[in-house]
């Protein structure tokens, strides 16, 4: 489990991105849209911060980018986020039309994309995005594991 | 199908909300959040005018109760919306923790309350709401339908 190579530039922003969420006290998830090769936006876990339960990392990135590109589509856009997206974050990623995502841990509890609701996986998905994961797993779920266990 | 008494107040108001998305030329869908009977806040769909996929008319009530009463829960909080929401908006449903959830129309094609995902049904679901629908329904149905001819 342990990366012996470099993870790609995304996942290693994504994965800052969650660090600043756990020094925020926010459950550490970070996410991060990139076009073309460009970063063009980031998001973090904020819901406690910012008193918006809709406040997870991939929310807050397709938020983001949309608004920069002003469009509420973000066709070509690939998401990289450190957890596997619960059912709010998959949804969301079908109205953006996400191109391409890539998640790094999966979330069994919470997790709507290979667990779960499966919301890409019902005849009823209007997109579905090409799926990714594994890569920055480890770092991800340490991240994790660390924050919930200081908190016990 | 036609109502033949007086539609509950927030109902109401949720179908003069959709009215408002209609006049902006959004997919009429308007939603409102009601505590202890008194309304703290309304929404509209509008990905197109703010340039968010995640402007359903439920996250943008959600987001603003929760800002409104400074709390990312919504525990007691009723959610009446004029169609059956989406899995994106299910999901926000859940990490709110709305207490209530009235929906006027059913919708087989987007809906992941009664159809395709069914959110609230699965055993990772943390949180279910009580489920009411129908009231309002053929007024909800109606405004979507005319919005959708005036524009084929």
């Amino acid at each position: 489990m342990t990366a012996s190579w470099p993870l790609p530039e995304p996942m290693a922003l994504a994965l800052e991105q969650a660090r600043q969420a756990a020094a925020a006290g926010e459950v550490p998830i970070g996410a991060v849209i990139v076009k073309q090769g460009r970063v063009i936006a980031t998001g973090r876990n904020a819901p406690r911060g910012r008193h918006d339960p809709t406040s997870h990392a991939e929310i807050e990135a397709i938020r983001a980018a949309a608004l920069a590109l002003g469009n509420e589509r973000l066709d070509g856009c690939e998401l990289w986020v450190t957890l596997e997206p619960c059912a709010m974050c998959a949804g969301a990623i079908v109205h953006a039309r996400i191109s391409r995502l890539y998640y790094a841990a999966a979330d069994p509890k919470g997790g709507a994309v290979e667990h779960g609701a499966r919301i890409f996986d019902h005849p009823q998905c209007l997109h579905r995005p090409e799926v990714y994961s594994g890569m920055g797993e480890a770092q991800a779920a340490d991240m994790l594991r660390r924050f919930f266990q200081e908190r016990r």
